[in-house]
């Protein structure tokens, strides 16, 4: 249903985001949901081991990006306009998943939740709810 | 006043965070405020030019952890809880300055509230409110 | 298996608030999720018949009140520290929805994400993070 | 310099919203900041004789509506779409003053920070950010 795949959606971010420094994986999109996924290095780590709160929050950040342009297409000027984020536990070094699911797509905002887990547990090790601007006339 | 000035700072900030990619410098700190600036580069920047988001997000987190370190001395476990951010403008490339100031420094709880600024622009490019969760029996 | 049943909660609210304004029912809450519902009258209203915004934040700070309430005991004295609402549609006026889930049940600190829903809408009409402060030695 | 004044404010929000139960009052208005008052009465305690969170985030919301509204003209449905409030210290019983201050008047989204202060304390007692969408062609 999306009018973008997850290959489409990474092959467009690495054209326009050649510096981006997260390592993203779009394992599943559709109208309503996404699941992004990065392997968390030495350069997202904090004392102790763990994922950085920024890294968290870029993270969640481009998992809205492409939720958002999965349902209006390669629109590399959707920009945010809020991220609020709660940091909820302490993250582990390795593999994080972002979940994000759209509240609103409206002609002018987008406003998404995402959770972002790490290791094996339930429990989001963040959460963050996100607006997007949409350009108009797309 | 503070306990904390900004040499002690930013060699707390080298010994603990190494693998820190913003190169921060601070221009000064009170008992409730502080100015923090850095250079961006090629890996902060998006398409146009334009100085990323999570960038920023990352710079007034530092900036609030410095704000509180500097009140309560080198406590690295201080931790970040929430952080809410409104992107209001485009910013330029090069220099960005953060200005912080403290909301409440509680015995378990210190939040601020930072303006981003670049280029020499009045206007804030973007704005955080930032809670920090501090460790009992410091 | 919360320490605390929907009547319960009731009647600790009316005990305490006396003078709260919103007639709240408790229609379900389990260890990691409530539903709470009001009836909008007059004065909850705003021009063409919407139901306010603050009437929308006080129905989600209810909530996530009674939430953590069912899990902790009747502790009148946890105290919101931050509240985070995207107002997403005009609602209809009438009955509304909140649904709430913990996010995390901390020591210190309790975060919820809570949708508010009006008329026969899926979609939210809103949506909150709501964090709570919790006494110690409760 | 702002195109309504503190009496055009006031007289225009009675008109439009004849049901609000604060009793507010616009202090003063300019360019790019405002100061609103209202004096909290029993409706708007809670437990201990402290100000209800509610009653500040319609303080907060409010302030920002007549602060945007001073600057665009009567613009009856310019709408809240996020509001992120930190709640700082008890306040006490009696008179509430919001200091808001514009941080961004674009064509589509207006955002400002209110400070909600209470008896003689230079400290807030609570901080909000808050954002108005405006409709389009005023």
């Amino acid at each position: 249903m999306p009018v973008m795949t997850p290959d489409m959606l990474e092959a467009f971010h690495r054209e326009v985001f050649p510096e981006m420094q997260l390592n993203l994986k779009v394992d599943h999109v559709d109208h309503e949901s996404i699941v992004v996924s990065m392997q968390a290095d030495a350069r997202h780590l904090r004392p102790g081991g763990t994922v950085s709160g920024p890294t968290m929050m870029e993270l969640a950040d481009a998992a809205m990006y492409f939720l958002v342009l999965a349902q209006i297409g390669p629109v590399a000027l959707a920009v945010t306009t809020n991220l609020n984020m709660n940091f909820l536990r302490k993250p582990e070094p390795g593999r994080m998943v972002a979940k994000g699911r759209l509240l609103k797509l409206g002609k002018a905002l987008a406003v998404g939740e995402i959770g972002i887990f790490s290791g094996t547990s339930k429990d989001p090790v963040a959460h963050a709810t996100v607006t997007y601007s949409i350009p108009p006339k797309r």
